[in-house]
């Protein structure tokens, strides 16, 4: 038998569905799950874009161009506006969603063997996209008792190897929710210029900034337009994951000529995927306000519910849909599948994210979570009436006080 | 300012789309562009597909499972069953188009620096995804003599070193039209197993065979079900390049596994073009009579036509909707570019794709161009009306004796 590839053997697992199977068997016995694991929102496609799929008007479905319709990109421009990022559309190369955007991003910028500056716990699958090509991740810890902000500027420069070619960021950050401020975003750029590196940064949440909190993009750092690359995506904002469209945004012309060379060879991103972004940007301008809303409803729900669980580490998360909590247990992996497998309350339990696969450095996360805010707040209570029981009664919890003691 | 990666710089463009900048200027001038240089048909797509997209009744466009829609997965078994070929439900995975299909299965396959054994002219594309994996192609020439039938198996084994872990076969063929027999692919399968390599078959034609050639698929190869794979794509058969339906279809469970993981990370394949896919395999069987009947009698015309252009080398292609024809000219990139740029008859000129870009051989292919037959009879007969005047008008024009006087 023909041998699998080295690579192949070592490509991670998805910590977004390792525990599927222990999900499908809760449901199969009954069990209600409800999915805080995966950040596939319940929220409606915006009316519009479901209604341009249902009178499309073409005969044939023909490959479109490998950067992008024109039409969708030209559209973008004043979304982007909006937030005060001023681009053209041949800024613009449209992807399948931002996992393929990030993937050939990689390739372009990044030789075998560079490394990449990532603060950690970071969106899980950047570890699979830099693994595919042959990037190193050299994490930098954030913490949860600051809300999971950036570290110092100190510890990026720190991290700096003749290896680094790159700081890739999430903002809004996904698992932790943490944004980032313009003046924090002005000390990486002045950091990225000086030592010569990529800054990337994945605003797939840009829509989603709680309280006072105001998004900036990297895109709006002067000076930095050979420097910074957005990773964007329609699948939150729209809550149109399946439609697969996602975006490099980048005034590096050096760098557009590379990407385009890439997408051609995959002839062109999805067509109808397209033609529902580009109906969603002629949405109602009442949908975004209601979907922002109801994830701070949501927020808030969870926070407070987390609040008032004994021994429960959490903070307010000022932006995306998401909460990184540490919890008293001994191990987030045991629990999380004991959740599905052996507990219950009123017939139903929660599927939880475990902690560790957003860290890159072993040991971490190990008593923490991701929880994602996609469902109504009746059924976040239901979860939290579950998640509340499940931690009193787990064989495996732990007393606060242990777990500072390990620190 | 960063730099663009070393692999980044050497990723190639595309020879389907280098010529595209001069067709939009000739057609910025008014000029007519008979387009049969991108395998892009004129054919509708199935009109249950397009209805199945008008009648979507979807409130929320979310993730499908990585592997792609088990509704459509087990529609798929009965259709490869109709090709005598026997597979289950998983043993499919959907990916974006047979490009990124073929992406992963050389991550998943294949080593840094492995090699795979490709019989060349190939589609171009090949060249780029090879390169992205680190993957080095062993070219093995086929020749216009015979119609570019597959090289003896002896040449097959002579070109495997220690580094060959594959041989990667398109059948029907893309750029020749050349169709492989059972007999033949028996060889290759005793070869593959023989010296234990993966033989992977691009099958996404398998609908266009021609005149009495019956189509075999590897996967019918007996005792080699850890060897072969076969990729897959709904555009060509039904018209649907825009999709971006593809499949990777083995039974090697370990490469499945492999494969499985790769998917995962870019969470699921695009959901309406997996709707569209599908409804296509509902649509009225009339519909894949009629297409085959018009490419049949597309391949005549243009067979027809190339036998009677003075000097052209020639052979009818038994399948897939392309031919590769050897011309009296001095350099098909030059000749090619001279039809955009300084030819018209009757206001029109003809778009072709130079024959050396299908060669991974340096030199090779340079007076032979691929025409696919993408367009109706009568702008086939235009087209061709336009070639044959161009080749006795065109300044780089040579006698057939000096190009055999080359060999």
């Amino acid at each position: 038998m023909p041998e699998i590839s080295k690579r192949g053997q070592k490509v991670p697992m998805s910590p977004f569905r390792k525990l599927v199977p222990y999900a499908d068997i809760a449901k199969a016995n009954g069990k209600h799950v409800y999915h805080l694991n995966i950040g596939q929102p319940d929220i409606q496609t915006p009316a519009a874009a479901m209604a341009a799929i249902r009178n499309i008007d073409l005969d044939i479905l023909a490959y479109g161009p490998a950067t992008g319709n024109l039409s969708y990109r030209q559209k973008l421009v004043p979304y982007y506006q909006a937030y005060d990022i001023q681009v053209k559309p041949d800024h613009i190369i449209v992807g399948n969603g931002a996992s393929e955007c990030l993937q050939i991003l990689m390739f372009a910028c990044f030789n075998h063997n560079d490394e990449i500056i990532v603060p950690e716990p970071f969106y899980a699958n950047y570890n699979g996209f830099a693994q595919i090509a042959d990037v190193n991740i050299r994490p930098l810890t954030c913490n949860i008792e600051n809300g999971f902000a950036l570290p110092p500027i100190e510890a990026f420069e720190k991290a700096i190897t003749s290896k680094t070619k790159g700081i890739v960021i999430t903002n809004p950050n996904n698992p932790t929710g943490a944004v980032y401020s313009q003046e924090v975003l002005e000390q990486l750029g002045a950091l990225a210029k000086k030592h010569d590196l990529y800054l990337i940064c994945d605003e797939v949440y840009r829509e989603f900034c709680f309280d006072d909190t105001e998004f900036y993009s990297i895109l709006n750092l002067r000076g930095l337009e050979e420097h910074t690359i957005i990773i964007d995506s329609i699948s939150k904002r729209y809550s149109a994951c399946g439609a697969r469209v996602g975006a490099i945004v980048t005034k590096n012309e050096a760098l557009l000529n590379t990407l385009t060379r890439y997408v051609k060879l995959r002839l062109s991103p999805p067509g109808l995927g397209q033609i529902l972004a580009e109906a969603s940007l002629e949405m109602e301008s009442q949908y975004m306000d209601d979907v922002q809303a109801e994830y701070d409803r949501r927020r808030m729900t969870v926070f407070h519910r987390l609040q008032q669980m004994k021994d429960v580490v959490c903070y307010k998360p000022s932006g995306a849909f998401y909460c990184f909590a540490k919890f008293p247990i001994d191990d987030a992996d045991r629990f999380c599948q004991w959740l599905l497998e052996d507990f219950e309350h009123n017939g139903a339990t929660v599927m939880l994210s475990p902690g560790a696969g957003f860290y890159a450095t072993p040991g971490l996360g190990k008593d923490e979570v991701r929880m994602a805010f996609v469902l109504n707040t009746d059924d976040l209570n239901e979860a939290m009436d579950c998640l509340q029981i499940a931690l009193a009664k787990y064989p495996g919890r732990v007393a606060k006080q242990e777990i500072l003691a390990e620190k």
